[in-house]
């Protein structure tokens, strides 16, 4: 029926307006705003906001797992290289540099906790299919992924939680040294792991703003993962 | 001044019956009573609570932390292996068993979460020990503690997370594979670390209860970590 289908358009227009205010006001480090002032930025009614989220706790989560499912969509993209090691590497040196980038984002995370190393979307099954694919290929050990992959993210989560605590702590130099850690326990030799680690990373600023390709060269760079 | 001491001792008597009441409480998986309870166990006034403790979170916390410490002062002393790959990995293989084997204490310890990996007592000063021995000994190579500790930390979090969400899968399994891959992060050849992972484990049992020693011998067996 039309008319359901309208409503159902209204609703989830409704969801992601919602959204994208919790993911702006992320980025701001404005969390702690009452939730009329959310939906007045997302210019939606207030008593709507309850037929979406039970509290502002639940919206700021739904928030970070959107913004980490768009962050482990472009680490996909980036994801061409025939070396597994090296993919594997590349996503996980990005991601802990993005603790850096996006403070709020990752305290949200720190605040959701241990649960986001069993999620099912995200960077999770993406560090699975990861890993999965290089003892496949027969480029790591063949340890258990379903071991594996819990250490990876709370390894992870517990240096955010440092740099989150020490503002000054080079996240590029904790990000790499992280990198190698999981390639050795992947069974790679160290001096192959320093140097995996040690490549070039790719420009992410470049990919985070889904509208840059439209704009004009001389428009300001793109700002971080949750501004746009 | 003797008042002033009186004063002292009696103020740390009730501090501890509070903290062994809330233990008694952890291994009887009864966290949910009301302070009053609480302090009825501990045979202490209700008002003296509070002037130990903000909440019964903290109480519990508390115990946890002495519960840990506990643990790892028995870990201390079974750590007489000269070499230091066997010692680190008996002393995580021991610990993710503890997860199934004190069930409530590990929710204790997800609830804290992961300021747990930050810790200055406990088991996290001690794996950050054992690291550094090994790296010393040129048994491990010379990663950065400062990351790898997070790592092991943050990563038995995350394993006992996935143990409590799954109460059938066999903690001995997921401990052993986890000290393999720590060992191989650490720098050993996989077939070293599964070796070392697959010695026999001595019988904690038999040292968790600091009055076993002074027992018969056809006393019951010691139970387990928090019930003595």
């Amino acid at each position: 029926m039309p008319t359901q289908t309208r409503f159902d358009q209204r609703r989830a227009r409704t969801r992601a307006a919602l959204i994208t205010a919790a993911q702006k006001l992320l980025a701001e480090r404005r969390t702690n705003v009452p939730v009329l002032e959310i939906t007045q930025l997302a210019d939606v009614g207030l008593g709507s906001f309850y037929n979406h989220f039970t509290d502002k706790d639940e919206l700021f989560e739904t928030a970070v797992d959107d913004a980490l499912e768009h962050f482990g969509s472009i680490l996909d993209k980036l994801s061409d290289h025939d070396d597994p090691a090296v993919v594997f590497a590349q996503s996980l040196r990005l991601t802990v540099r993005l603790c850096r980038s996006e403070p709020e984002l990752t305290r949200v995370l720190l605040h959701r906790g241990l649960d986001i190393t069993v999620a099912d979307r995200g960077l999770v099954p993406r560090a699975r299919r990861d890993i999965e694919a290089g003892i496949a290929a027969g480029r790591f050990r063949s340890t258990d992924s379903r071991i594996a992959v819990p250490i990876v993210a709370g390894g992870a989560l517990a240096l955010a939680a440092l740099l989150d605590t020490d503002p000054v702590r080079n996240a590029g130099n904790v990000a790499d040294s992280f990198a190698v850690d999981m390639l050795c326990m992947l069974g790679l030799p160290e001096s192959d792991a320093v140097e995996i680690c040690g490549l070039d990373l790719p420009n992410v600023d470049d990919l985070l703003t889904p509208t840059s390709s439209t704009e004009s060269p001389t428009s300001p760079p793109p700002g971080p993962l949750l501004s746009d």
